[in-house]
Protein backbone atom coordinates (compact mmCIF):
# COMPACT_ATOMS: atom_id res chain seq x y z
CA UNK A 1 0.00 0.00 0.00
CA UNK A 2 1.62 3.22 -0.96
CA UNK A 3 0.99 5.98 1.60
CA UNK A 4 -1.15 8.89 1.38
CA UNK A 5 0.61 11.95 -1.29
CA UNK A 6 2.39 14.16 1.05
CA UNK A 7 0.26 17.31 -0.09
CA UNK A 8 -3.09 15.70 1.81
CA UNK A 9 -0.96 15.53 4.78
CA UNK A 10 -0.13 19.02 4.63
CA UNK A 11 -3.38 20.82 3.87
CA UNK A 12 -4.91 18.08 6.52
CA UNK A 13 -2.71 20.16 8.73
CA UNK A 14 -3.23 23.53 7.89
CA UNK A 15 -7.07 22.50 8.27
CA UNK A 16 -6.42 20.96 11.65
CA UNK A 17 -5.69 24.77 12.75
CA UNK A 18 -7.91 26.45 10.81
CA UNK A 19 -11.03 24.22 12.10
CA UNK A 20 -9.43 24.90 15.69
CA UNK A 21 -9.81 28.81 15.03
CA UNK A 22 -13.39 29.00 13.69
CA UNK A 23 -14.77 26.40 16.39
CA UNK A 24 -12.98 27.32 19.38
CA UNK A 25 -13.62 26.42 23.17
CA UNK A 26 -16.02 29.14 24.63
CA UNK A 27 -16.66 29.80 27.87
CA UNK A 28 -20.55 30.53 27.83
CA UNK A 29 -23.38 29.33 29.01
CA UNK A 30 -23.83 27.11 25.66
CA UNK A 31 -20.28 25.68 26.08
CA UNK A 32 -21.30 22.49 25.85
CA UNK A 33 -22.13 22.48 22.01
CA UNK A 34 -18.73 23.79 20.90
CA UNK A 35 -17.36 20.70 23.10
CA UNK A 36 -19.73 18.99 21.44
CA UNK A 37 -18.92 19.92 18.03
CA UNK A 38 -14.93 19.99 18.63
CA UNK A 39 -15.39 16.41 19.59
CA UNK A 40 -15.92 15.09 16.63
CA UNK A 41 -14.95 17.88 14.24
CA UNK A 42 -11.65 17.81 15.66
CA UNK A 43 -10.74 13.98 15.40
CA UNK A 44 -8.20 14.11 12.18
CA UNK A 45 -9.12 11.71 9.39
CA UNK A 46 -8.17 11.89 5.85
CA UNK A 47 -10.00 15.93 5.24
CA UNK A 48 -9.99 14.02 1.97
CA UNK A 49 -13.56 17.43 1.01
CA UNK A 50 -11.41 20.39 2.07
CA UNK A 51 -8.18 19.02 0.42
CA UNK A 52 -10.21 18.34 -3.59
CA UNK A 53 -11.31 22.09 -2.91
CA UNK A 54 -8.38 23.55 -2.25
CA UNK A 55 -6.60 21.15 -4.88
CA UNK A 56 -8.87 22.53 -7.55
CA UNK A 57 -8.87 26.08 -6.73
CA UNK A 58 -4.96 25.73 -7.01
CA UNK A 59 -5.60 24.10 -10.03
CA UNK A 60 -7.38 27.04 -11.26
CA UNK A 61 -5.07 29.48 -9.85
CA UNK A 62 -5.87 30.07 -6.55
CA UNK A 63 -3.70 30.17 -3.82
CA UNK A 64 -4.32 27.25 -1.58
CA UNK A 65 -4.91 29.48 1.84
CA UNK A 66 -7.53 31.65 0.33
CA UNK A 67 -9.47 29.18 -0.02
CA UNK A 68 -9.20 27.15 3.01
CA UNK A 69 -11.81 28.62 5.47
CA UNK A 70 -14.16 27.83 2.78
CA UNK A 71 -12.28 24.07 2.42
CA UNK A 72 -13.24 23.93 6.39
CA UNK A 73 -16.71 24.72 6.13
CA UNK A 74 -16.80 21.77 3.58
CA UNK A 75 -15.67 19.63 6.42
CA UNK A 76 -18.22 20.96 9.04
CA UNK A 77 -21.18 19.34 6.33
CA UNK A 78 -18.91 16.24 6.49
CA UNK A 79 -18.77 16.10 10.18
CA UNK A 80 -22.27 17.28 10.88
CA UNK A 81 -23.56 14.26 8.83
CA UNK A 82 -21.69 11.72 10.43
CA UNK A 83 -23.00 12.84 13.59
CA UNK A 84 -26.68 12.73 12.52
CA UNK A 85 -25.97 9.49 10.72
CA UNK A 86 -25.01 7.64 13.92
CA UNK A 87 -28.11 8.87 15.80
CA UNK A 88 -30.27 5.97 17.19
CA UNK A 89 -32.95 6.74 15.09
CA UNK A 90 -30.81 6.63 12.34
CA UNK A 91 -27.49 4.12 12.09
CA UNK A 92 -27.99 3.62 15.62
CA UNK A 93 -24.00 3.66 15.80
CA UNK A 94 -22.38 3.78 18.92
CA UNK A 95 -18.51 3.67 17.79
CA UNK A 96 -17.47 6.44 14.44
CA UNK A 97 -13.69 5.84 13.93
CA UNK A 98 -12.83 4.24 17.06
CA UNK A 99 -14.21 7.06 19.34
CA UNK A 100 -17.61 6.61 20.88
CA UNK A 101 -20.40 8.57 18.61
CA UNK A 102 -21.51 11.76 19.46
CA UNK A 103 -24.54 11.15 21.21
CA UNK A 104 -23.06 8.35 23.36
CA UNK A 105 -20.77 10.91 24.93
CA UNK A 106 -23.27 14.36 24.83
CA UNK A 107 -26.34 12.79 24.88
CA UNK A 108 -29.67 12.27 21.87
CA UNK A 109 -30.47 15.95 22.21
CA UNK A 110 -26.94 17.61 22.13
CA UNK A 111 -25.68 15.74 19.43
CA UNK A 112 -28.82 16.58 17.57
CA UNK A 113 -27.74 20.11 17.70
CA UNK A 114 -24.14 19.79 17.12
CA UNK A 115 -25.41 18.44 14.27
CA UNK A 116 -27.46 21.44 13.70
CA UNK A 117 -24.37 23.33 15.02
CA UNK A 118 -21.95 22.42 12.67
CA UNK A 119 -24.33 23.06 9.68
CA UNK A 120 -25.11 26.23 10.13
CA UNK A 121 -21.82 27.11 11.00
CA UNK A 122 -20.23 25.64 7.92
CA UNK A 123 -23.03 27.96 5.82
CA UNK A 124 -22.03 30.82 8.05
CA UNK A 125 -17.93 30.42 7.54
CA UNK A 126 -19.24 30.28 3.68
CA UNK A 127 -20.62 33.72 3.56
CA UNK A 128 -17.89 35.24 5.98
CA UNK A 129 -15.47 37.66 4.23
CA UNK A 130 -12.67 36.11 2.06
CA UNK A 131 -9.24 37.78 1.30
CA UNK A 132 -8.65 36.75 -2.25
CA UNK A 133 -12.52 35.80 -3.65
CA UNK A 134 -14.60 37.98 -5.66
CA UNK A 135 -18.06 38.02 -3.99
CA UNK A 136 -19.98 36.83 -6.85
CA UNK A 137 -17.40 33.28 -6.90
CA UNK A 138 -18.24 32.94 -2.97
CA UNK A 139 -21.53 32.65 -3.68
CA UNK A 140 -21.43 30.34 -6.25
CA UNK A 141 -19.13 28.04 -4.22
CA UNK A 142 -21.80 28.33 -1.26
CA UNK A 143 -24.49 27.75 -3.45
CA UNK A 144 -22.82 24.47 -4.68
CA UNK A 145 -22.29 23.01 -1.27
CA UNK A 146 -26.38 23.68 -0.56
CA UNK A 147 -26.96 21.71 -3.57
CA UNK A 148 -24.61 18.95 -2.39
CA UNK A 149 -25.46 18.88 0.88
CA UNK A 150 -29.59 18.91 0.51
CA UNK A 151 -32.47 17.71 -0.93
CA UNK A 152 -30.85 17.25 -3.99
CA UNK A 153 -27.66 15.92 -2.49
CA UNK A 154 -26.46 14.23 0.21
CA UNK A 155 -29.64 13.94 2.70
CA UNK A 156 -31.64 12.90 -0.56
CA UNK A 157 -29.12 10.36 -0.75
CA UNK A 158 -29.54 9.48 3.21
CA UNK A 159 -33.66 9.48 2.77
CA UNK A 160 -33.06 6.58 0.03
CA UNK A 161 -30.47 4.49 2.13
CA UNK A 162 -33.27 4.42 4.81
CA UNK A 163 -35.94 3.80 2.39
CA UNK A 164 -34.45 1.01 0.74
CA UNK A 165 -33.08 -0.84 4.05
CA UNK A 166 -34.42 -4.55 4.48
CA UNK A 167 -34.98 -4.79 0.70
CA UNK A 168 -33.03 -5.81 -2.01
CA UNK A 169 -32.72 -2.97 -4.23
CA UNK A 170 -32.04 -2.42 -7.89
CA UNK A 171 -28.55 -1.61 -9.46
CA UNK A 172 -30.42 2.01 -10.29
CA UNK A 173 -31.65 2.78 -6.89
CA UNK A 174 -28.34 1.79 -5.65
CA UNK A 175 -26.34 3.95 -7.74
CA UNK A 176 -28.62 7.01 -6.91
CA UNK A 177 -28.61 6.20 -3.50
CA UNK A 178 -24.52 6.51 -3.25
CA UNK A 179 -24.17 9.33 -5.84
CA UNK A 180 -26.56 11.56 -3.47
CA UNK A 181 -24.75 10.05 -0.08
CA UNK A 182 -21.25 9.63 -1.15
CA UNK A 183 -20.63 11.08 -4.75
CA UNK A 184 -22.44 14.40 -4.62
CA UNK A 185 -20.49 15.77 -1.63
CA UNK A 186 -16.72 15.08 -3.01
CA UNK A 187 -18.19 16.26 -6.50
CA UNK A 188 -19.45 19.54 -5.04
CA UNK A 189 -16.05 20.36 -2.95
CA UNK A 190 -14.12 19.60 -6.09
CA UNK A 191 -16.49 21.52 -8.28
CA UNK A 192 -16.60 24.61 -5.36
CA UNK A 193 -13.44 25.04 -5.78
CA UNK A 194 -13.39 26.27 -8.80
CA UNK A 195 -16.09 28.85 -8.75
CA UNK A 196 -14.06 30.29 -5.57
CA UNK A 197 -11.48 30.92 -8.30
CA UNK A 198 -13.55 32.18 -11.03
CA UNK A 199 -13.18 29.20 -13.12
CA UNK A 200 -14.81 28.31 -16.32
CA UNK A 201 -18.63 26.22 -16.53
CA UNK A 202 -16.07 23.17 -18.62
CA UNK A 203 -13.86 23.45 -15.77
CA UNK A 204 -16.28 23.42 -12.74
CA UNK A 205 -17.88 20.56 -14.39
CA UNK A 206 -15.31 18.58 -15.09
CA UNK A 207 -14.28 18.95 -11.37
CA UNK A 208 -17.83 17.59 -10.49
CA UNK A 209 -17.41 14.75 -13.09
CA UNK A 210 -14.22 13.73 -11.19
CA UNK A 211 -15.28 14.11 -7.81
CA UNK A 212 -18.33 11.77 -8.99
CA UNK A 213 -16.73 9.31 -10.03
CA UNK A 214 -13.82 9.01 -7.35
CA UNK A 215 -16.33 9.55 -4.98
CA UNK A 216 -18.49 6.59 -6.27
CA UNK A 217 -14.99 4.50 -7.00
CA UNK A 218 -14.60 5.40 -3.26
CA UNK A 219 -17.75 3.80 -2.21
CA UNK A 220 -17.51 0.53 -4.08
CA UNK A 221 -13.74 0.09 -2.90
CA UNK A 222 -15.00 1.07 1.02
CA UNK A 223 -17.89 -1.82 0.67
CA UNK A 224 -15.80 -4.27 -1.20
CA UNK A 225 -12.94 -4.05 1.71
CA UNK A 226 -16.41 -4.04 4.34
CA UNK A 227 -17.52 -7.18 3.32
CA UNK A 228 -14.17 -8.89 2.49
CA UNK A 229 -13.48 -7.81 6.14
CA UNK A 230 -17.07 -9.20 8.05
CA UNK A 231 -16.35 -12.64 6.70
CA UNK A 232 -12.77 -12.51 7.69
CA UNK A 233 -13.15 -11.37 10.82
CA UNK A 234 -16.50 -12.71 12.33
CA UNK A 235 -18.42 -9.64 14.65
CA UNK A 236 -16.21 -7.37 13.22
CA UNK A 237 -15.99 -4.17 11.75
CA UNK A 238 -19.09 -3.81 14.20
CA UNK A 239 -21.65 -1.92 12.62
CA UNK A 240 -20.27 -2.35 9.18
CA UNK A 241 -23.09 -2.22 6.70
CA UNK A 242 -22.29 -5.49 5.33
CA UNK A 243 -23.68 -6.94 8.41
CA UNK A 244 -26.68 -4.34 9.05
CA UNK A 245 -28.15 -5.90 5.75
CA UNK A 246 -27.80 -2.80 3.96
CA UNK A 247 -27.56 -2.55 0.65
CA UNK A 248 -23.90 -2.07 -0.85
CA UNK A 249 -22.54 -2.39 -4.23
CA UNK A 250 -20.28 -5.27 -2.47
CA UNK A 251 -23.84 -6.80 -2.30
CA UNK A 252 -25.86 -6.10 -4.75
CA UNK A 253 -23.02 -6.76 -7.93
CA UNK A 254 -20.41 -8.79 -6.27
CA UNK A 255 -16.95 -8.59 -6.13
CA UNK A 256 -15.86 -8.96 -9.90
CA UNK A 257 -18.45 -6.95 -10.95
CA UNK A 258 -17.39 -4.38 -8.65
CA UNK A 259 -13.72 -4.19 -9.54
CA UNK A 260 -14.64 -3.61 -13.07
CA UNK A 261 -17.14 -0.61 -11.91
CA UNK A 262 -14.17 0.49 -10.24
CA UNK A 263 -11.83 0.64 -13.05
CA UNK A 264 -14.48 2.31 -15.34
CA UNK A 265 -14.93 5.08 -13.03
CA UNK A 266 -11.17 5.37 -12.43
CA UNK A 267 -10.61 5.89 -16.06
CA UNK A 268 -13.72 8.35 -16.12
CA UNK A 269 -12.25 10.85 -13.31
CA UNK A 270 -8.41 10.36 -15.04
CA UNK A 271 -10.63 11.56 -18.63
CA UNK A 272 -12.34 14.74 -16.11
CA UNK A 273 -8.60 15.22 -14.58
CA UNK A 274 -7.18 15.74 -18.30
CA UNK A 275 -9.21 19.25 -18.52
CA UNK A 276 -6.73 20.91 -15.77
CA UNK A 277 -3.41 20.13 -17.98
CA UNK A 278 -0.83 17.92 -17.61
CA UNK A 279 -0.14 18.79 -14.02
CA UNK A 280 -3.80 18.85 -12.80
CA UNK A 281 -4.30 15.50 -13.88
CA UNK A 282 -0.40 14.00 -12.25
CA UNK A 283 -2.07 15.63 -9.18
CA UNK A 284 -5.44 14.69 -9.50
CA UNK A 285 -4.03 10.86 -10.56
CA UNK A 286 -2.12 10.55 -7.74
CA UNK A 287 -4.63 11.06 -5.23
CA UNK A 288 -7.70 9.63 -6.77
CA UNK A 289 -5.11 6.08 -7.40
CA UNK A 290 -4.25 6.30 -3.98
CA UNK A 291 -7.88 6.62 -2.37
CA UNK A 292 -9.49 4.25 -5.06
CA UNK A 293 -6.87 1.25 -4.83
CA UNK A 294 -6.64 1.22 -1.05
CA UNK A 295 -6.68 -2.44 1.02
CA UNK A 296 -7.74 -1.16 4.66
CA UNK B 1 -58.08 42.79 19.74
CA UNK B 2 -57.05 44.75 16.97
CA UNK B 3 -56.54 42.52 13.51
CA UNK B 4 -53.33 41.51 11.91
CA UNK B 5 -51.54 44.62 9.51
CA UNK B 6 -52.96 44.06 6.66
CA UNK B 7 -49.37 43.85 4.97
CA UNK B 8 -48.62 40.81 7.02
CA UNK B 9 -51.63 39.09 5.33
CA UNK B 10 -50.24 40.41 1.88
CA UNK B 11 -46.72 39.42 2.14
CA UNK B 12 -47.56 36.24 3.77
CA UNK B 13 -49.66 34.95 0.92
CA UNK B 14 -47.20 35.95 -1.32
CA UNK B 15 -44.41 33.66 0.33
CA UNK B 16 -46.84 30.99 0.58
CA UNK B 17 -45.96 30.55 -3.23
CA UNK B 18 -42.28 30.84 -3.01
CA UNK B 19 -41.89 28.51 -0.57
CA UNK B 20 -44.17 26.34 -2.72
CA UNK B 21 -42.06 27.23 -5.19
CA UNK B 22 -38.62 27.00 -3.90
CA UNK B 23 -39.80 23.30 -1.93
CA UNK B 24 -42.12 21.60 -4.72
CA UNK B 25 -43.53 18.36 -4.33
CA UNK B 26 -40.57 16.00 -6.19
CA UNK B 27 -41.59 12.57 -7.93
CA UNK B 28 -38.04 11.00 -7.28
CA UNK B 29 -36.48 8.05 -4.77
CA UNK B 30 -36.16 10.60 -2.14
CA UNK B 31 -39.47 12.41 -2.83
CA UNK B 32 -40.73 11.74 0.95
CA UNK B 33 -38.12 14.82 2.12
CA UNK B 34 -39.76 16.44 0.22
CA UNK B 35 -43.57 15.80 1.16
CA UNK B 36 -42.04 15.67 4.96
CA UNK B 37 -40.21 19.12 4.83
CA UNK B 38 -43.78 20.25 2.79
CA UNK B 39 -45.60 19.24 5.54
CA UNK B 40 -43.94 21.33 8.37
CA UNK B 41 -43.17 24.32 5.91
CA UNK B 42 -46.55 25.28 4.00
CA UNK B 43 -48.47 25.37 7.36
CA UNK B 44 -49.46 28.73 7.51
CA UNK B 45 -48.69 31.15 10.45
CA UNK B 46 -48.03 34.38 10.39
CA UNK B 47 -44.57 34.38 8.71
CA UNK B 48 -43.68 36.70 11.00
CA UNK B 49 -39.82 36.85 10.55
CA UNK B 50 -39.89 36.76 6.17
CA UNK B 51 -42.47 39.69 6.73
CA UNK B 52 -39.54 41.55 9.19
CA UNK B 53 -36.60 40.70 6.18
CA UNK B 54 -39.14 42.26 3.81
CA UNK B 55 -39.81 45.22 5.33
CA UNK B 56 -36.94 46.46 6.22
CA UNK B 57 -35.46 45.93 2.94
CA UNK B 58 -37.94 48.26 1.57
CA UNK B 59 -37.18 50.66 3.95
CA UNK B 60 -33.96 50.51 3.11
CA UNK B 61 -35.05 51.38 -0.68
CA UNK B 62 -35.33 47.89 -1.81
CA UNK B 63 -38.39 46.64 -3.92
CA UNK B 64 -39.82 43.74 -1.38
CA UNK B 65 -40.23 40.95 -4.19
CA UNK B 66 -36.41 41.34 -4.53
CA UNK B 67 -36.14 40.02 -1.19
CA UNK B 68 -38.66 37.06 -1.30
CA UNK B 69 -36.88 33.96 -1.95
CA UNK B 70 -34.77 35.18 0.53
CA UNK B 71 -37.12 35.98 3.12
CA UNK B 72 -38.38 32.08 1.74
CA UNK B 73 -35.32 31.06 3.21
CA UNK B 74 -35.57 32.80 6.56
CA UNK B 75 -38.74 30.97 7.05
CA UNK B 76 -37.20 27.30 6.04
CA UNK B 77 -34.76 28.04 8.94
CA UNK B 78 -37.78 28.54 11.59
CA UNK B 79 -39.45 25.83 10.31
CA UNK B 80 -36.47 23.42 10.40
CA UNK B 81 -35.86 25.20 14.00
CA UNK B 82 -39.73 23.70 15.53
CA UNK B 83 -38.78 20.20 13.62
CA UNK B 84 -35.85 19.64 15.51
CA UNK B 85 -37.05 21.59 18.78
CA UNK B 86 -40.69 18.86 18.89
CA UNK B 87 -38.04 15.79 18.79
CA UNK B 88 -38.81 13.16 21.20
CA UNK B 89 -34.91 13.47 22.29
CA UNK B 90 -35.54 17.47 22.66
CA UNK B 91 -38.94 18.70 23.69
CA UNK B 92 -40.98 15.55 22.67
CA UNK B 93 -44.11 17.52 21.32
CA UNK B 94 -46.88 15.37 19.62
CA UNK B 95 -48.78 18.59 18.14
CA UNK B 96 -47.52 21.66 16.86
CA UNK B 97 -50.32 24.38 15.79
CA UNK B 98 -53.07 22.01 15.98
CA UNK B 99 -50.94 19.45 13.51
CA UNK B 100 -49.23 16.29 14.80
CA UNK B 101 -45.58 17.16 14.74
CA UNK B 102 -43.05 16.30 11.94
CA UNK B 103 -41.79 13.08 13.41
CA UNK B 104 -45.17 11.92 14.53
CA UNK B 105 -46.32 11.77 10.99
CA UNK B 106 -43.07 10.59 9.18
CA UNK B 107 -40.91 9.23 12.00
CA UNK B 108 -38.06 10.10 14.19
CA UNK B 109 -35.65 9.40 11.04
CA UNK B 110 -37.22 11.44 8.36
CA UNK B 111 -38.11 14.15 10.85
CA UNK B 112 -34.75 14.70 11.62
CA UNK B 113 -33.29 14.84 8.09
CA UNK B 114 -36.54 17.02 7.17
CA UNK B 115 -34.99 19.41 9.61
CA UNK B 116 -31.75 19.02 8.00
CA UNK B 117 -33.09 19.26 4.73
CA UNK B 118 -35.17 22.78 5.32
CA UNK B 119 -31.77 24.29 6.80
CA UNK B 120 -29.63 23.59 3.81
CA UNK B 121 -32.23 24.61 1.34
CA UNK B 122 -32.26 28.01 3.37
CA UNK B 123 -28.43 28.45 2.73
CA UNK B 124 -28.57 26.81 -1.25
CA UNK B 125 -31.67 29.82 -1.65
CA UNK B 126 -29.52 32.57 0.10
CA UNK B 127 -26.42 32.01 -1.89
CA UNK B 128 -28.86 31.51 -5.20
CA UNK B 129 -28.74 34.47 -8.02
CA UNK B 130 -31.09 37.33 -6.86
CA UNK B 131 -32.05 39.67 -9.21
CA UNK B 132 -31.63 43.24 -7.81
CA UNK B 133 -29.13 42.57 -4.92
CA UNK B 134 -25.29 42.96 -5.11
CA UNK B 135 -23.26 40.03 -4.23
CA UNK B 136 -21.46 41.52 -1.43
CA UNK B 137 -24.67 42.40 0.12
CA UNK B 138 -26.34 38.74 -0.41
CA UNK B 139 -22.88 37.75 1.09
CA UNK B 140 -23.38 39.88 4.26
CA UNK B 141 -27.61 38.84 4.96
CA UNK B 142 -26.99 35.27 4.34
CA UNK B 143 -23.99 35.60 6.94
CA UNK B 144 -26.10 37.37 9.63
CA UNK B 145 -28.20 34.74 9.26
CA UNK B 146 -25.69 31.74 9.69
CA UNK B 147 -24.56 33.73 13.15
CA UNK B 148 -28.66 34.01 14.11
CA UNK B 149 -29.23 30.11 14.00
CA UNK B 150 -26.04 28.94 14.81
CA UNK B 151 -24.03 28.45 17.81
CA UNK B 152 -23.96 31.97 18.96
CA UNK B 153 -27.85 32.54 18.42
CA UNK B 154 -30.25 29.94 18.00
CA UNK B 155 -29.33 26.95 18.28
CA UNK B 156 -26.93 28.36 21.13
CA UNK B 157 -30.35 29.67 22.31
CA UNK B 158 -31.36 25.86 22.67
CA UNK B 159 -28.65 24.15 24.01
CA UNK B 160 -29.41 26.70 27.55
CA UNK B 161 -32.75 25.93 27.28
CA UNK B 162 -32.02 22.21 27.90
CA UNK B 163 -29.17 22.60 30.41
CA UNK B 164 -31.70 25.01 32.40
CA UNK B 165 -34.51 22.25 32.54
CA UNK B 166 -35.40 21.27 35.67
CA UNK B 167 -33.31 24.01 37.36
CA UNK B 168 -34.01 27.57 38.99
CA UNK B 169 -32.47 29.95 36.60
CA UNK B 170 -30.88 33.57 37.37
CA UNK B 171 -32.73 36.30 35.45
CA UNK B 172 -29.36 37.06 33.45
CA UNK B 173 -29.75 33.05 32.26
CA UNK B 174 -32.85 33.67 31.23
CA UNK B 175 -32.58 36.28 29.10
CA UNK B 176 -29.42 35.04 27.73
CA UNK B 177 -31.62 31.89 26.78
CA UNK B 178 -34.40 33.86 25.14
CA UNK B 179 -31.79 36.30 23.23
CA UNK B 180 -30.55 33.77 21.48
CA UNK B 181 -33.21 30.98 21.10
CA UNK B 182 -36.06 33.45 20.00
CA UNK B 183 -34.44 36.91 19.63
CA UNK B 184 -31.36 36.25 17.52
CA UNK B 185 -33.70 35.00 14.46
CA UNK B 186 -36.42 37.26 14.78
CA UNK B 187 -33.37 40.20 14.97
CA UNK B 188 -31.38 38.98 12.30
CA UNK B 189 -33.94 38.68 9.84
CA UNK B 190 -34.97 42.39 10.57
CA UNK B 191 -30.26 43.18 10.13
CA UNK B 192 -30.43 41.07 7.03
CA UNK B 193 -33.02 42.55 5.30
CA UNK B 194 -31.15 45.46 5.45
CA UNK B 195 -27.53 44.02 4.38
CA UNK B 196 -29.72 42.95 1.31
CA UNK B 197 -30.59 46.73 0.12
CA UNK B 198 -26.85 47.46 0.75
CA UNK B 199 -27.80 49.88 3.70
CA UNK B 200 -25.68 51.80 6.30
CA UNK B 201 -24.32 49.34 9.27
CA UNK B 202 -26.41 52.58 11.54
CA UNK B 203 -29.60 50.84 9.85
CA UNK B 204 -28.67 47.24 9.79
CA UNK B 205 -28.04 47.86 14.03
CA UNK B 206 -30.82 49.48 14.53
CA UNK B 207 -33.08 46.83 12.83
CA UNK B 208 -31.19 44.13 14.75
CA UNK B 209 -31.94 45.85 18.01
CA UNK B 210 -35.19 46.89 17.22
CA UNK B 211 -36.11 42.82 16.29
CA UNK B 212 -34.37 41.82 19.57
CA UNK B 213 -36.48 43.66 21.36
CA UNK B 214 -39.68 43.05 19.76
CA UNK B 215 -38.68 39.01 19.77
CA UNK B 216 -37.77 39.57 23.75
CA UNK B 217 -41.65 41.52 24.49
CA UNK B 218 -42.73 38.61 21.90
CA UNK B 219 -41.62 35.65 24.19
CA UNK B 220 -42.76 37.48 27.18
CA UNK B 221 -46.10 37.95 26.32
CA UNK B 222 -46.36 34.53 25.14
CA UNK B 223 -45.35 32.93 28.41
CA UNK B 224 -47.53 35.73 30.23
CA UNK B 225 -50.69 34.10 27.95
CA UNK B 226 -49.31 30.85 28.48
CA UNK B 227 -49.50 30.75 32.10
CA UNK B 228 -53.07 32.44 32.76
CA UNK B 229 -54.26 29.76 30.08
CA UNK B 230 -52.61 26.65 31.50
CA UNK B 231 -53.97 28.24 35.55
CA UNK B 232 -57.37 29.12 33.75
CA UNK B 233 -57.62 25.60 31.72
CA UNK B 234 -55.89 22.94 33.37
CA UNK B 235 -54.52 20.32 31.40
CA UNK B 236 -54.18 23.06 28.60
CA UNK B 237 -52.66 24.37 26.46
CA UNK B 238 -50.83 20.47 25.93
CA UNK B 239 -47.07 20.80 26.30
CA UNK B 240 -47.22 24.45 27.52
CA UNK B 241 -43.81 25.75 28.99
CA UNK B 242 -45.61 26.54 32.16
CA UNK B 243 -46.74 23.17 32.34
CA UNK B 244 -43.12 21.44 31.65
CA UNK B 245 -41.50 23.10 34.14
CA UNK B 246 -39.48 25.44 32.15
CA UNK B 247 -38.27 28.58 32.96
CA UNK B 248 -40.14 31.38 31.83
CA UNK B 249 -40.74 35.03 32.05
CA UNK B 250 -43.47 35.12 33.86
CA UNK B 251 -42.43 31.82 36.35
CA UNK B 252 -39.16 34.15 37.50
CA UNK B 253 -40.19 37.22 37.28
CA UNK B 254 -44.55 37.03 37.73
CA UNK B 255 -46.77 38.78 35.67
CA UNK B 256 -46.44 42.57 36.80
CA UNK B 257 -42.82 42.44 36.34
CA UNK B 258 -43.25 41.27 32.91
CA UNK B 259 -45.92 43.96 32.00
CA UNK B 260 -43.14 46.38 32.79
CA UNK B 261 -40.44 44.40 30.98
CA UNK B 262 -42.62 44.43 28.16
CA UNK B 263 -43.43 48.08 28.23
CA UNK B 264 -39.47 48.82 28.47
CA UNK B 265 -38.72 46.56 25.79
CA UNK B 266 -41.60 48.36 23.29
CA UNK B 267 -39.74 51.72 23.90
CA UNK B 268 -36.63 50.22 22.95
CA UNK B 269 -37.88 48.70 19.82
CA UNK B 270 -39.62 52.50 19.03
CA UNK B 271 -36.79 54.41 19.44
CA UNK B 272 -35.05 51.75 17.18
CA UNK B 273 -37.41 52.42 14.79
CA UNK B 274 -36.86 55.82 14.65
CA UNK B 275 -34.17 55.62 12.12
CA UNK B 276 -36.11 54.63 9.51
CA UNK B 277 -37.94 57.70 9.40
CA UNK B 278 -41.44 58.89 10.19
CA UNK B 279 -42.74 55.99 7.42
CA UNK B 280 -40.65 53.59 8.69
CA UNK B 281 -41.61 53.99 12.12
CA UNK B 282 -45.60 54.10 11.40
CA UNK B 283 -44.96 50.74 9.95
CA UNK B 284 -42.81 49.21 12.45
CA UNK B 285 -44.84 50.66 15.46
CA UNK B 286 -47.91 48.82 13.80
CA UNK B 287 -46.34 45.46 13.51
CA UNK B 288 -44.43 45.80 17.17
CA UNK B 289 -47.70 47.33 19.22
CA UNK B 290 -50.04 44.59 17.17
CA UNK B 291 -47.30 41.40 18.56
CA UNK B 292 -46.22 43.02 21.80
CA UNK B 293 -50.04 43.53 22.63
CA UNK B 294 -51.85 40.20 21.20
CA UNK B 295 -54.27 38.31 23.79
CA UNK B 296 -54.81 35.20 21.85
Amino acid sequence: MSSAPVKLKIYAEMLEKELERLMPKEECLQSEIFEACRYSLLEGGKRLRPFFCMTFFELCGGKAEDALSFAAGIEMIQSYSLIHDDLPCMDDSDYRRGKLSNHKVYGYSTAVLAGDALLNRAFEVFTSPMEGIKPLDQLAAANVMGTASGVYGMVGGQVIDLALENRQCTAEELEKMVSLKTGALIAGSCKSGCCLAGASLEKAEAAYNFGMAVGLAFQIRDDMLDLVGSSEQVGKPMGSDAENNKNTYASVYGLEKCEQLVKELTDKALESASVFGEEGKAVLSEIALWLINRTY
